[in-house]
């Protein structure tokens, strides 16, 4: 549990979309929500299911005075949304987004330089919820991801991310050019992923860093790719013109951390 | 997305038949099956609809001799596994499974020392597609997975795969742990993931090279890394205990390409 989720654990906008749905789906995702301490309003689980990981919801559900209703596979397919509710789902407070001065903050508040993932348009829930994953594991403070033409926090996303939603904050801007030049302010430099850049190896890439990936298929923007600094290359072969966007994000992400560690 | 889910409970992948299907989805995923030389039965095509790369169908579709029926969507959903053709699919040959010595033939053909996924027990087709894709731009000749409990080349894989699984052979065998005892006996050292390994940039990936990952969430089986050489972990900070597995593979495998090019 850190400050960051604490903080989040707010009433939920009633005028928010459907995109920021408020369902956790999955055993060890709504598992992982009670432990991180997010507010969860009622659980559904299968009637007449037993396992561990049941058994665990049902004793954190108590713990926490949480409301549980048995219900049949029907209903739980109803109420599903990723389709693969694995017998239980948690109705909690909407993922909230976090603002660009929460994520240095969270840098800030560990003595670190600065290190953001800026999404330029991620469709794919997979892909985003992956990414938000890596953000954790490579130690990045946050997440920026633009308000049109990109996927928001949705439960697939949720689900996609391992439980990192609760604890990566994810800030959600109009206009990403302009939030980068923002942070250009800042001290903060952009690499962007584009296969006509320098090889990986070759760019500096610690200090104060935004590490930039383009949407699948479509790549950088051109206005986005004008903010950024340099723009690096992971080293391929083959036949395929790139990586999928969540592993290039993650292959990058690491290329960062291995240089930080130099 | 949503609509089609509710539809089913069960994943897609999991249905019976679902598995080494003959079916291609998508505008980029047909077009590139056409200029893979892939043999190509049927094109089935959104009645009405119209745009460049549809074009780019037809115009390869004649090319080829193959017939185009053109259909309302609700034929077309019908006919899609993955939920998502995009106005488009092509009926196929059905995806055929390499042989481990067609592997190890790649790498000698191109004059290199092997360098092969295993992957143990892959259950999420989008993962598996992945690393395929990864597989053609690290410059692997090729990946090996098991028989049972994992996914096979489905057509939700071919499609994550980004095409990759017309260039990368894909061998399925039995028993995951004698295939790598064979491939030992022929000079071939395997390298398992696993965050209880030595630190990925301390282990020499040099040479002829097997990258071991296992399974989402389950990690890799006690025989399987009872045979590895030595387990490598990536330097991973925050809260959660893994990446996405496609995510892993990916950073290690441009590690083991980082290394061979030192």
């Amino acid at each position: 549990m850190n400050e960051y989720n604490r903080r989040r654990s707010v009433p939920p906008d009633k005028n928010e979309g459907a995109e920021d749905t408020s369902l956790i789906e999955g055993r060890n995702e709504v598992i992982e929500a009670f432990r991180s301490g997010r507010t969860i309003e009622r659980v559904y689980i299968l009637d007449g299911s037993h396992d561990g990981r049941l058994d665990t919801i049902r004793r954190e559900a108590r713990k926490a005075g949480v409301r549980i209703d048995f219900v049949d596979r029907r209903r739980l397919d109803e109420l599903s949304i990723s389709g693969n509710h694995q017998g239980v789902l948690a109705k909690t407070a909407a993922y909230r987004y976090a603002e660009v001065s929460d994520i240095l903050k969270k840098a800030e508040d560990r003595g670190e330089e600065p290190f953001i993932f800026v999404l330029d348009g991620i469709e794919d829930p997979h892909n985003l919820g992956a990414m938000i994953r890596t953000a954790d594991l490579a130690g990045a403070h946050g997440v920026i991801i633009p308000k049109d033409r990109a996927v928001g926090l949705t439960a697939t996303v949720a689900k996609a991310s391992a439980g990192a939603i609760n604890y990566v904050p994810v800030a959600k801007v109009t206009n990403l050019a302009r939030a980068m030049e923002e942070l250009k302010d800042k001290g903060l430099w952009f690499a962007g992923a584009d296969m006509d850049g320098g090889l990986m190896y070759e760019a500096n890439l610690k200090g104060p860093m935004g590490l930039v990936i383009g949407a699948e298929g479509r790549g950088l923007s051109r206005l986005v790719k004008e903010k950024c600094d340099y723009v690096v290359r992971i080293p391929t072969a083959g036949h395929l013109e790139s990586l999928n966007a969540s592993v290039a994000c993650g292959v990058l992400a690491f290329e960062i951390v291995r240089q930080r560690a130099l």
